[in-house]
């Protein structure tokens, strides 16, 4: 198995992608990890190669803040967009990259290419919950609206991925809405209802979005841009509390006592609900595998998201996927 | 100044309703405060009756579970259909309900009936914010779907209602989005951003969900679907911490005492966070002033509920919003 890492992308890039590569490469030895960026970046980090270990060299780099069709498009020799040619080529089995997002899913899309049968491929993170088990969420940003064939596309999709990768059973399938009731909802929503019914998922009807962090689904399907709202959302009050906890507990010497007795019980929860520590998005629908790992990824998450990575191949995720598509549109 | 308070609507009615009125009416005897609902019902809470107090028996309610648009059809002799009918008779010059909100919405519209030029009126709710201003979002629940001209009228109607009624001199107007850049968002924002752009506001571009508590703007624009996924996924994240919260402050001795400490501080802003504290939400884009107070309100709220009214109709509400929107049309 051949695993390419985009060394160039990410906060903490190329340190922490060359070591996180040098982690997994020496975990796994089955798997040849591909390291695709600039040579001698990447060399001034490498304090020793591991024979599964090798180097792709690309002569550019793809920014944060760069446009991404623009770059995807003009930087033909980036990290990222060579990084994709590998997957399309069947060079690597893989690609995991923590670049830009939106420059991600241009090279998934235009260099990797699209899955046959599949309109339109979703980024899919797990969202953490209380009970550690997480929900996997799509699309979370590759497309802004959605048609509802499309939310079922995405449906099928969370469903094999979180059977095959993460091996839960019968993954249920939740529809993000306002309400529970099956009428509930935006004329999207009501419309995919049915069709969602007749899909080969396990599907549980409407979640509504106050009740993702209780895990009342394994998988929560949206519109990119409810998703988006949904995701943020969340985030936005979990900081906001959390900085209101940080003043009142240095407000006194007494209240900084009062933190030092909670402060491990409440680090350990923050860093459940921390969704950087819930490993790389897939991006589902496309025809090989390409993984995004966080912007912030340190070594430790690179080498958690080859593990993912793994995982998918050795159970050949994209090949089920694309059967079950192939499958649904011939009914 | 004659307000209708439905009596029979919320979950601690008629009791919370009826002492709240009498408040209400001991506090501004400029005021004639009308109590709809079960004459009997009524007065079993009823220790004393301001001068400047009147009931108007009515035989029905509607209750929390009756589907909206059957109930107000079929129950014309209930509670809040009949307060409905005093503002449309100008017999009331508002009035507040705490009870079923598609019911409300939908005596909004069908007995109380649009404004003119107004295609969907809209549920305006404040959400509360870390400084304790506030955010008025709309709509937040009215119509699931909207056009960028709605999304205009909802721009208008929330920046007249923050400036009469709360003072704000220059609402910041912002669109709820994906993204700070103008072209983000989904085919209804980024259509609906340039006419935000043209409107007679003090358009401050989009906002993101996760800025919403920061207060970054006055009013927050969206349509009703992405509005109800932002309220609850925050209410949800919200209250998924607190609860963790509660569990890691009652683990062990040494805890509890930890959280004595800082509890006077933290139920002080898990108050202010609270959206049930910041009063009643209009339906804007009615002709004529209906208020919808939290299920849960007490009698302080019912209170508090009048009190916004008065401001509202003081200041003439439904008129500068009718003007500013047949204004608007004339363009």
């Amino acid at each position: 198995m051949r695993i390419a890492i985009d060394a160039m992308g990410g906060d903490h890039a190329p340190e922490a992608t060359v070591q996180g590569a040098v982690l997994a490469a020496k975990e796994w030895s089955d798997t040849e990890i591909i390291l695709v960026g600039d040579e001698t970046k990447i060399k001034a980090f490498l304090t020793e190669q591991p024979p599964n270990m090798k180097i792709v060299h690309a002569t550019e780099m793809i920014e944060p803040d760069d446009e991404p069709v623009k770059a995807v498009r003009r930087k033909k020799d980036s990290s990222m967009v060579v990084a994709g040619r590998l997957v399309k080529q069947r060079e690597a089995d893989a690609f995991i990259s923590a670049g830009n997002t939106g420059a991600l899913m241009t090279t998934a899309l235009l260099i990797v290419g699209r899955m046959k049968g599949i309109e339109r491929p979703a980024l899919a993170p797990m969202i953490p919950t209380v009970d550690g088990a997480g929900v996997l969420a799509l699309d979370l940003g590759a497309n802004m609206d959605a048609t509802p064939e499309q939310l079922v596309q995405y449906a099928i999709m969370g469903s094999i991925y979180r059977n095959i990768v993460h091996g839960v059973a019968k993954p249920r399938i939740g529809l993000l809405n306002v309400g529970t009731e099956a009428m509930k909802g935006n004329e999207l929503t009501k419309a995919a209802y049915p069709l969602l019914e007749q899909a080969h998922i396990h599907f549980i009807g409407n979640v509504e979005s106050r009740d993702i962090l209780q895990a009342k689904c394994d998988v929560i399907v949206c519109d990119g841009f409810a998703g988006n709202i949904m995701l943020k959302s969340i985030e936005g009050a979990a900081s906001t509390i959390f900085s209101a906890l940080k003043t009142e507990f240095t407000k006194s010497w007494l209240t900084k006592i009062a933190a030092l007795i909670v402060k491990p019980g409440l680090s350990q929860f923050k860093n459940k609900m921390d969704y950087a520590e819930h490993g790389a998005a897939p991006l589902l629908g496309v025809d090989g595998l390409v993984m995004k790992s966080h912007g912030s990824s340190n070594a430790v998450a690179v080498k958690n998201a080859v593990r993912q990575a793994r995982i998918a191949v050795q159970n050949d995720l994209v090949r089920s996927i694309s059967a079950e598509i192939s499958n649904g549109s011939e009914m």
